[in-house]
């Protein structure tokens, strides 16, 4: 019915008079499926996979979209809690920030994005968990089609974090030495691999679970130059041993908080700067004031939605195709582990479980 | 002993042959008095006040200061302590960064001060304690004469650090809003003043003391718009009302740290910035790592010595210069109380008595 009105109101509007084959196309209502939300909660109480029925006859700027991968990231997972820094504005909402899709239905007036491209959220807030998505061309970017889909949905939040906190905050050159907590982390890994191209020399701190050694091995095989345990870093005469012949970390990076940044931040060099970027242990940052005052250490926060909503397309585009090409020439890593969107709900079980070193994603074209 | 020795090494080096009268004055011994520390301690304790002669036969560069004024900081108490940024070299140490003395002789190289000039230290660590100073006259920098010793005595610390406060950190206009703690203490009666001169409006957190009423009327009279006890702080919906309609502040001071420092990040604008110049509670800064993420906010710290130690000669005179001006136009008040120097250990214990709302500054020449 709706459908219908709008095709009325299209004719009127632009005066079209016979429809040719794809435009008829466009205008019709296919079946899809998304996961929604009608208010926050406990993401496996609140969440729901709903059949939608969708428009697809796209309006001038509008492209329509077959999603082929979505990560489960823990930003959506606070946004559906409703403790993150942004909320939907209506419900039913549906969750998702980052992905990538294929191009199925371009609007008349869209340029730069074409059908059987592969596209990726602009920005944040898109909602990606579902199997199609209708919306402006502007609201989309391009990337490579050399990308293995799973790489092209989780490029634009973790990879692209990894490269600003490397990047932005203090110049970092050879030789000259980061540290960071939750190291085993998706970005933690991703900046171990950035730092290794650029010869910077990373101290990785991780939690001492059963698979230690193994995590080890693997953040040394990714180019980790020191990785230990938090307990280590307690002992001072043991970590002005191991670290006497490096330079002081001119950046610490936390994505945990509570002791885990009280450590990192400890052993940053003068003028150093710790950027937080996470809370996991969703404990606050404690730092005596002796730091600030005398070795003039700085305090930073990161957010991507935030550098993405203050910088331009073209800066983030560039940002976009340098790490893609790392990828495709098979230079930076991730570890993710697929599900078929279809068991949406023992994935998302899945993303919850707390020794997971891989990213959830959802494979909507399996 | 040393000094004849002296005396016949010069005549070596430099040829002369006959003294004239104003040398003869340069190379002699005069009996001056000082506090001094042989070890780290309890100032009340470790602190003695000697007598010294001092060799005043100066050298090409040098001057001999008689000291007007010195006031006893904080910072030298935990110099003496030995918890401070900076320790002295050697032992017995004289402490004192700051004060405010006479020029009586000047070397022959000596350019930029005369005799009768009134000098203060360039640098931290210069040890003003004492009734007689012989150094090189690089390490003073002139004041102007107009200015009474007691302010020319601690102009160099607190009102130095409250210009740069509100100078080098956010970039403040005519009707921003910063946020203070320990506002009653000298740099926050100090950053009111300012602030008020460039129409800054200043929320001021104090602790509610049996003078508590006469405190927020002086930092009302010296022009601070809000003036609150940290418990009202901490009720949010009154806060909210407050401050309604205000824009939120673009900067928070803190010289208190622990509790008293998150209630001042608390109300920080996203981009705000936090800095630390001090932390009289003793107690750590703890923040919740969201304000870092999603709004942006920034702690930094400020330490007045290390800033001369980075900065120009020429950057200090024109900031010390700038500032003599206000007091002597009467626009910048301080709140000092004088004893004399024969009266150092009953000063010092003035000095530790904790609801003491003045500085207390030692005079030499009374």
């Amino acid at each position: 019915m709706k459908n219908s009105l709008q095709l009325l109101s299209r004719f009127n509007n632009n005066n079209f008079s016979v429809l040719s084959k794809q435009q008829a196309c466009f205008y019709a209502t296919i079946q899809s499926k998304a996961v929604r939300f009608e208010k926050f909660g406990n993401p496996l109480e609140v969440l729901k996979v709903d059949d939608v029925n969708i428009d697809t006859s796209v309006k001038g700027d509008e492209v329509v979209v077959k999603m082929l991968a979505a990560p489960i990231n823990q930003a959506d997972i606070n946004t559906v809690q409703g403790v993150y820094g942004r909320r939907p504005n209506t419900f039913p909402a549906i969750p998702g920030n980052e992905g990538v899709g294929i191009v199925e239905e371009v609007g008349s007036n869209v340029t730069g994005i074409k059908k059987g491209d592969h596209v990726i959220p602009s920005s944040a807030g898109l909602g990606t968990w579902r199997t199609h998505l209708v919306c402006k061309a502007d609201n989309l970017t391009t990337v490579s089609k050399d990308l293995p889909v799973e790489y092209a949905s989780i490029l634009s939040v973790n990879p692209c974090t990894a490269y600003r906190l490397l990047n932005d905050f203090v110049d970092l050159k050879q030789g000259d030495v980061i540290i960071q907590n939750g190291a085993n982390s998706m970005v933690g890994l991703l900046v171990i691999q950035l730092a290794k191209m650029r010869g910077i020399q990373t101290i990785n701190l991780i939690r001492q679970r059963p698979n230690y050694e193994l995590t080890v091995q693997r953040l040394k095989d990714l180019g980790a130059d020191i990785v230990m345990p938090y307990s280590f870093s307690n002992n001072n005469t043991s970590m002005n041993r191991l670290l006497s012949d490096m330079p002081k970390p001119k950046l610490a990076l936390n994505c945990v908080g509570g002791e885990a940044a009280r450590v990192v931040a400890k052993y940053l060099a003068d003028d150093g700067v710790m950027v937080t970027y996470g809370g996991m242990s969703k404990q606050p940052i404690t730092l005596p004031t002796g730091p600030f005052i005398f070795n003039n250490i700085t305090l930073k926060g990161f957010w991507m939605t935030k550098w993405v909503e203050t910088h331009s397309k073209e800066e983030r585009k560039k940002m976009i195709d340098e790490l893609s090409k790392l990828v495709v020439d098979k230079k930076l890593l991730a570890f993710m582990e697929t599900f078929k969107f279809s068991e949406f709900n023992y994935a998302l079980e899945k993303s919850f479980e707390e020794s997971r070193e891989r990213k959830v994603v959802l494979k909507m074209d399996e």
